[in-house]
Parts: structure tokens; sequence; C-alpha cells
């Protein structure tokens, strides 16, 4: 049995401001905890007025230095920020290996900070379930920015990163070209392209190689609108403020054509029908292990399995 | 209404080794088409005689050059090899930009060969249904090499790739570093690295990079043993043949401590719990649906609709 969650005292601590409660909210959405109903209960309901900004990048990309820049941009005007870090979590060991370091320094001092890594414990859809609740944790705790970093081109990470308001595609040269994005799938899903290290020799390549890319690619907003493309050196802050201001004219854009709406609708979509499928799973559990002995020993094949499995549960008749 | 499948012809066609027909039944595989039950209850049961390699790694690391200088490793002992080109999909177009290039050319009038990139058409959790049923697929129809190659960082893609008798783990100086393997989460799934552009300055230090991770690391099967890290050349073929032994001991060393049956069961398991819940996300649908509206609006919480859903169908009583 996991510890009792107090759902309402933590929830009324983190409202309180207390870093220490959320914390504990937010690990209780990564492992699932059946306190979770009450907690979110206990919330406000509704999208909130967070601005949820995604940031998605091949390794080595900068993504760590560029969060950090945007964060202090953002303080710089005064807006309280919250920055899930999204770590793809092993299958074998269901650890986090990020959760282990300290990331983003400069900023672990400053209330109106929130910096977390979040990993999906080992369970089918985990990343899928849980962000979406982690975020609507936040924006009901009122932070103005609310910034997901994935390690981006796996389906689950481009699917996390692309249901934000904002979606930034982090670019270097040399390593995630144009033709490499394309293989990730990330173009369709990149509202604003950052091109980080603009100060290497390959960087007007990697711009030309995206936009390039985006002449053959058809958008999935439908407004014929290109995304802007920002050359930035997160290192030292060039560029920094031109990419804040391409996320808020995407922002304002999404707004007024109604795109912000069909985003925020197709994540509570996702949201539920994780939570709905992880709920099913966890009662399946049994059924399903015992089909797969069956089937690893050839004595019945997996669809005929998994139809008997679904079927026991969709033929009932309440 | 999908086309009719004609499963026992295309069946018996694909035995007879029409690519045709196998091409056709792989693309019901992706598109979770209703015919598929039929098709396997056309085969043989049981896991089949075939190795899984899977093959995973960051973009840019050569993964297809590597692939290609495999198979015909392969075929120059007289192995039939089949490969599965895993694309992360779109969550927009649904489209595999890679389904539309043709790769691996010198192999491709190889009838011994069979390659084939696959995507999910948009679904949660269409690889981890499909790239099973592939495999299994493959696999009665009795080639003797399934590779399973796939752009390898995110949650889904490291899943897929872990789920192989064998996985392979690809990196490349500079690009995919040891801390960057350890960030991926991909140091665990690991049964051999193999480390490309071994001619390039930076090799010898991703080597001794990964080595000193993977003493910080607790392995997935017990035994203490550790992963071979093969240094290759891909594309003038260095070290191929070392790559090719180092895949199969590890095979040999699976089968004799257990782990390869254990991975097995597992893979099973994986598949099976993913057609179930495709089924029931499928019929859930327009409850979903409905549900993500009254969230959006502020007017429920994701939970309580989730819940509701579930419990509407697991309280039910026959």
């Amino acid at each position: 049995m996991p510890r009792p969650l107090a759902a309402a005292d933590l929830v009324a601590s983190a409202r309180a401001g207390s870093p220490r409660a959320l914390a504990r909210l937010i690990s209780a959405i990564e492992s699932g905890h059946p306190g979770l109903p009450e907690v979110f209960a206990a919330l406000p309901p509704g999208p909130g007025a967070a601005h949820v900004v995604g940031i998605t990048g091949a390794p080595g990309a900068g993504k760590s230095t560029t969060t950090s820049a945007l964060i202090g941009a953002w303080r710089a005007r005064g807006l309280s920020v919250a920055v899930l870090a999204v770590d793809p979590s092993s299958p074998f060991t269901g650890g986090a290996l990020l959760g282990d370091r300290i990331r983003m320094d400069e900023h672990a001092a400053d209330p109106g900070v929130f910096i977390r890594s979040m990993a999906a414990r080992g369970h089918l859809g985990g990343l899928a379930a849980a962000t979406p609740q982690a975020i609507r944790l936040l924006a009901a705790l009122a932070y103005d920015v609310i910034l997901v970093e994935t390690v981006g081109v796996g389906q689950s990470e481009v699917e996390i990163a692309g249901a934000a308001d904002t979606t930034v595609v982090l670019l270097a040269p040399g390593m995630g070209d144009g033709i490499q994005a394309a293989k990730a799938g990330i173009l369709e899903i990149a509202d604003v392209f950052a091109v980080n290290k603009s100060d290497l020799p390959g960087s007007h390549r990697t711009v030309r190689e995206i936009r390039q890319a985006l002449n053959l690619t058809v958008r999935a907003d439908g407004t014929g609108t290109r995304p802007a493309i920002v050359p930035i050196s997160a290192l030292d802050g060039t560029g920094i403020a031109e990419l804040v201001a391409a996320i808020d004219a995407h922002r304002e854009r999404a707004a007024g054509t109604g795109e912000l709406a069909a985003r925020r609708a197709r994540r509570a979509r996702a949201e539920i029908e994780a939570l709905v499928l992880r709920a099913l799973g966890e009662r399946l559990a049994p059924q399903i292990t015992t089909s797969a002995a069956d089937v690893a020993a050839g004595r019945m094949d997996p669809h005929t399995a998994a139809h008997a499995i679904a079927e026991a549960i969709l033929a009932r008749r309440p």
C-alpha cells in the first residue's frame, strides 16, 4: 500500500507556496497514486491561465541551457515559471537518471521558479498519463508559464511536447539538421524553431535546411503560417528575447484562430484516455499475464487472447 | 470499411515467398485491420526460431548504414533477414516521412531480404501494438534474423528495441557520448554497444565513457555480465564481423540463463496488453470525447471523468 496522501492538506500547502508539498503531489502523479482523484477534486477545474510551452529536440542540442535562459527571460518580466523535464524512463529499472542530478542551478533558489524532472514509472503510457496531470496541477497553482522539456525524438515525447500550447523545437548545427528533423517527425509539431549554437559554422545551413524542409511539409494548423526560425546562443543569451517574442506571438495567433482551444481539448482527451486505459490495464493485469504464458508457449495466438479479454469486459451487460 | 483481407490467401502467398503479400499483411498490422485475428489464426503459433535483434540509437548515429552492413554479413552466412525500420509517426499527419524513401538499396533486389519501414498510425500505443505483431508474422514466415531498427531515444522506441532477443545500442563519437546515452536511458537495455565512425578522433573517448557509465549502472539481467562494446565503421565494414559475433554470443548466453525465454514472455505480455487496450480505447472513444469536452470546459476534472468511464465498464457483471 502506498503511503496515504492527505490530499486536502497537500493541496492547501502547495497553494500557499510550499515546494515540498508540490513535489510530493507530482510524485503521486508519477506513481499513479490512488489518492489522486481527491487531489484533483480539491483543485479548481479547467485549464487555468498558464501558457504551456513545450520544448523538444535531440539529446545534446542544449535543451537545459536554453530552458535556463528562457526561465531568466520570463523571470525578468515578473512571470512565475514551472519546468517539467520529462525523462525517458528505463523500462528495466523504472528510474530516471536525470532526476538524480541538479540542473539549472542558477534558478534553484528562486521561489518564483519550480523545476522538476519527471519519469514514467515503467507502466504503459506512463508519461502520456502523468505529464498532462502535472501540467493541470501547476496551472491550478497559478504558474504563469509551464515549460515542458522532453528529450524528444520518440513517439511519446513528440506527442507530449506537441500537446503544449506552443511547441519549440530546438536544433543545433551538425546534429539536428533539417533531414534528421524530418526523420524524427518533429517538423509538423514545431510552432517555433530555435537553432542553438548560432555561433557555430553550420548554423546558417541548419536554418536553410529547416526552411527547405518546411516548404515540403503540410502544416497541422492548416493556416499556412510558417513557424518562426530563431537563431540563438543559449549560453550567452543571444536571441533569447527574440525566442520569447516568437513564443508569445504564436500563442496570440493560436488564441485568435481557435487553435489554442482545440489543442487544450485534445490534451484533455489524451489525458482521460491515458487514465482510463491505465486503470483498465491494471485491473486486467492478471488475465493478461495468464494469457501471455499461453501465447509464449505457443498454445494461443495473441489476437485470440486479447479478443477474449477485451470482449469479456465489453460484452457484459449491466 | 477497410478493404477485406483474404487472410488465408495472403498468408499462403506470403509463405510461398511473395513480398507483396507480406507487405500487405504488415500494412494490415499497422492499421489494426479487423481481419488480423484471422491472419494470426492461420499462422503457426509460438515465437518461431528467428533471432530478433533490436538496434537503436540517436538520429545520425548511422543506423541505416549499420543495418545494411549487418544484412550483408548475415546474408554471407546464408541467413534470411527481415528488417523492420520503426519510424516515429507524426501525431498530426499520421504519416511516416521515412516510409517514402527507399533505403538500403543494395539489398532491395535480394529475395532473402525483406525491408519494411513501419509507422504507428496515430493511435495510442500504435508502435507498441504493431511491432511485436509484425515480428510474430516474420518469425512465422521463417526468417532467420529479424532486425528491428528504431530511431531511439524515446520511451516507446526504447521499449520496442529493448524487447528484442538481443538489443544493440549504436552510438557515434561526439553526438551519442556516454552521458547522453545515460540521459536517454539506453544504458540498461543494451546487450551490445556498437560505436560507429570508429575512424573519428572522439571514438576512444566514447568507448571509455560508455565503460565508465556502465560501471555506475545496475544491469537488468542481474548476471553481472557487461555488454560488449564493439567499435565499428559501418561505411567500410570495419568491425562488422565482431559485431555479429557479439550479437550471437549474447543470444547464446541469454538462451542458457533463461533470459531469452523471459524476454519472449514479456514481449507476448506487452503485445496482448497493447491489443487489449487498443480495442478498449476504440470502443470507449465516444465516451472519452464527450468527457473531454466537459473537462476542457472546466465542468469536470479528468480523474472523475476517467473513473466514471472505467468503472462503468469494470463494474458490470455478466
